[in-house]
């Protein structure tokens, strides 16, 4: 059968090794800056695969990681995967149900853990049958006795620096990563050495986030997430400086790592950008060398990206999920864009973007047509490409959910513009379903907040028998919000912006938004209380479906 | 079983189409420049899909081209992968012989040819059995009777715009090439979708040939000829405004093209740019649009580097092959080279380069063992990669020759730089084998063609009872030459720069270095020649072996 060789990650860390050995890899850990080289950084991933051989980990077998972005971290990034074995980033930040479920789903053999972790790591697997045969390293010089384990640098002590690195099939499992979902049990992706390959190359190109050999790339974005966005390997691809931010990196820490390391690429969620332009406000920092901010998880606002402008730091959006290895698009500003105006170039760049080459993207709407790429519109986002995985882990049910004839429904609801970019309008779970046609909950709750009187508020569509769904929002008033007039306030406000069918059959006042773990809101809670307790009656108006009034 | 979706071409063609729908391909053919769009283009292409269908074209089935650089032959580079068939591009320069040999071996169903290459193809199929069953299209408007073929305008007419491209698996044969080597019947080389896909990705990294949406990208290179060095592809998923230059374009039409189609990145063989030089020096060309020259096939000359360095327009070597889809280095400068001066920076890219992400490379020299990277030592290339070929079609014999343990022996004897540069010294098959120990038969023929009273010169390996091969010089002199002293005058000139056992045997004066079908120097015939008249005697030194005299 005719054929290329298989896709794996062992050329770049050759690449990276043999082309520039020298070139530092720059981590801060618990006990201050360390560096190494790519040279000695390829040496000790040997080291690790021959501990991992020594240790009875065979191809196929899950290594896990519980660690902050740290050297020895990246070192597992190709050191496991490499030898053969797949590994498994853990959100050290989940419940220690999750953790348990997580660590019995993967039928983890080995968790690497970070010293300042490894107390809860303990704590999530005393008495727990999950972790039964589970061994732990601990990543540091010191052994950690509650979790009977010996320290990382003891573990890779003595090995040979040199590995026959075996020649992998491209659809090996190497990595795996569990999606934090709001409802329902943390579902597993795994990815193959092929979709590792593919998001490698399909973030090199100029389409995607470039790097080269004179790049020094910080990763923020925590390397349990979906492998830093690809950035460790891509970066390794490139032959770039790698700097890791360590364990719970403040404002001040990553000021003084761009300034001293010369950080070209960044990446991490707007909160780590905000925190970082506060503290430039109040200190003088020297950011001449930072040349992009790759920002995902939430979007940049306007401002932010406006405030890094001045600094000369362009921020670029990236969307992607879990289970797209995760990138997919970025918003690289087209080059017949180049003459628009800034205001008009800010809004593309406020949006998720254009998806990179080797990715096909469709918005499909309720009823299952694709919609315009006129900018209005809006419809799920479907997605398809060698990036993307095809199926959950053990998960039949979910992937008759999320998966169609090849695409992946990501579950979120956007609109594409003339131009081809993306924007998030909302969670398909989360959009009104009223008369046929979809109510964007985001554009709703962004609206009322914009109202001078309202603190928060969040906007859910509850059950309807004769629309399906109608919107109803939650208001928290500001203090000095008059209660009695607030509410006529907003309509008119949204009567100014929305058609008839978009407003809200009722706003409810109430103390606070309830909010996930994770702080998001958690509209589930409202939705189920709402419908629980009363049902919606005479306020709907007779043309709540679209097409009556606009 | 985890893994992404498959990687075919449909995603490039789907992108131009959908995010660039108004960017340009033009052409230039027998009847001046044509122009369409992206949009246009992938219309015209589901056209030929339909096309083909309606022919009785089906999966596997191959589809060949007989063609110059043409948007109508561009439409075949997506339209006949895309709905499922192979495309086998043909070289219209080789031998008739040839021709039969592979369309026969190919077994293609159906052949597009260009107008003015029909009188060749059908004088190539005429009473040839190996054309049994075989079907033509004229690429143009006119049919042609010798070969009862119909137009291709007329074969498109009527057929849909639209088309429902196929979801194919990764390993689906897409594209085939004959390797034209110099001895022995041709051997096919297949690229399958996976193959392409992955070369369009390692080509589009800033480590390779990057392209952007406001590149206009015109190969010079055939289409016919490794499919463009993959640039129709590479372009395609850029976005990028394609140029092609149709049939035999002299340098004027080179730079016109240029300068009227604002062309930004170029690739060719060294004479075309060496005609262009000539032409520009003579007349008044702008060529303030070219940023690149992409240069292979043989290696550019610094001067031509230097001349284009002067004119703002950057020579890029790219070296590759056949078997390797083609593009395996490139010699972009590396960061830390950009303080070394002039000269060795010029001496850099003036080699191969480095290989793209994704590919390994390994030097492997007479007794099989890696050679140090010092730019001293030479050995025979190996390569590995998911853009190069496991086998030929239908060569087990050749397969054995050619690949070992998963890597592509090249036949090209290289040295490289601690940079990791490499710099082709010989083809494996010239190289002379003396007393264990390898002698590049390239570097003595250029040190010799440095004499001034040298015309042309080869130097072959000759068998030898002791040491296995030794080298003979064969000299043309230059008309005002005396040949009575000229012998003497070139083995001055050897022994200053070369050990004593790389001094030939023997220099014998030729009237004329016999030249193969494409121009090369023919090693085979004076090889031949000389074993068999001659036997070498007592000429040979007692230190004809390495590690006696340095």
């Amino acid at each position: 059968m005719p054929g290329g060789h298989t896709q794996t990650l062992r050329p770049f860390l050759w690449r990276a090794s043999k082309l520039y050995p020298d070139t530092e890899i720059v981590s801060r850990d618990h006990d201050g800056i360390s560096r190494t080289t790519y040279s000695e950084y390829a040496g000790r991933t040997a080291q690790l695969a021959n501990a991992l051989d020594d240790h009875g980990i065979e191809h196929e077998d899950r290594v896990a990681t519980f660690c902050w972005n740290t050297e020895r971290h990246y070192e597992t990034y190709f050191g496991v995967p490499s030898m053969g074995a797949q590994l498994h980033t853990i959100n050290p930040l989940l419940p220690d149900e999750h953790v348990r479920y997580i660590v019995d789903n993967a039928d983890d053999e080995l968790i690497f853990v970070d010293p300042s972790l490894a107390e809860k790591l303990a704590g999530a697997a005393e008495g727990a049958e999950e972790f039964d045969g589970v061994d732990f390293v601990v990543m540091g010089d010191e052994g950690v006795e509650a979790l009977d384990a010996p320290d990382y640098e003891s573990f890779l002590d003595g090995h040979d620096t040199e590995y026959d690195w075996p020649d992998l099939p491209s659809d090996q499992p190497a990595g795996m990563c569990y999606t934090s979902g709001t409802t329902g049990k943390p579902k597993g992706v795994e990815y193959t050495q092929s979709m590792l390959w593919s998001h490698t190359m399909t973030t090199l190109t100029p389409q995607g986030i470039p790097m080269e050999d004179d790049d020094v790339v910080m990763p923020v974005v925590p390397m349990f997430h979906v492998n830093a966005w690809g950035m460790p390997f891509t970066a390794t691809a490139a032959g770039s400086k790698h700097v890791y931010p360590g364990p719970s990196p403040d404002p001040e820490d990553i000021a003084m790592l761009i300034e001293e390391e010369g950080v070209t690429v960044t990446a991490g969620v707007p909160t780590v950008w905000l925190g970082l332009m506060e503290y430039c406000e109040d200190n003088e920092v020297d950011l001449s060398s930072l040349d992009r901010i790759i920002v995902g998880g939430s979007a940049a606002p306007k401002s932010m990206i406006r405030w890094f402008d001045n600094r000369g730091v362009e921020v670029l959006h990236a969307w992607g999920m879990t289970e797209m290895s995760p990138i997919g698009s970025v918003s690289q500003l087209k080059s017949d864009l180049e003459d628009a105006g800034y205001e008009t170039q800010l809004d593309k760049r406020g949006k998720q973007g254009i998806m990179v080459p080797g990715i096909e993207y469709k918005i499909i709407d309720e009823n299952d047509e694709e919609i315009a790429w006129d900018g209005e519109e809006f419809g799920e986002l479907h997605v398809r490409g060698p990036t993307i995985t095809k199926e959950y882990f053990e998960r039949p049910e979910a992937n008759e959910e999320d998966f169609e004839d090849g695409w992946l429904k990501t579950g979120d609801v956007v609109s594409v513009d003339p131009d081809g970019y993306i924007q998030i309008v909302d969670r398909a779970k989360d959009v009104i379903k009223s008369g046929g046609e979809w109510i964007s909950s985001v554009e709703l709750e962004n609206a009322i907040m914009a109202h001078d009187d309202v603190s928060e508020a969040t906007v859910v569509g509850v059950p309807h028998e004769k629309w399906q769904e109608r919107p109803v929002a939650f208001v928290v008033p500001a203090e000095r919000a008059d209660r009695d007039t607030l509410e006529e306030g907003i309509m008119e406000l949204l009567r100014d912006e929305y058609p008839k069918w978009w407003l809200p059959d009722a706003i409810e006042y109430i103390e606070e938004v309830p909010k996930t773990a994770t702080g998001k809101f958690s509209k589930k809670d409202l939705r189920e209380q709402y419908s629980g307790d009363r049902l919606l009656a005479g306020n709907t108006p007779d043309e709540a479906a679209p097409g009556q009034d606009d």
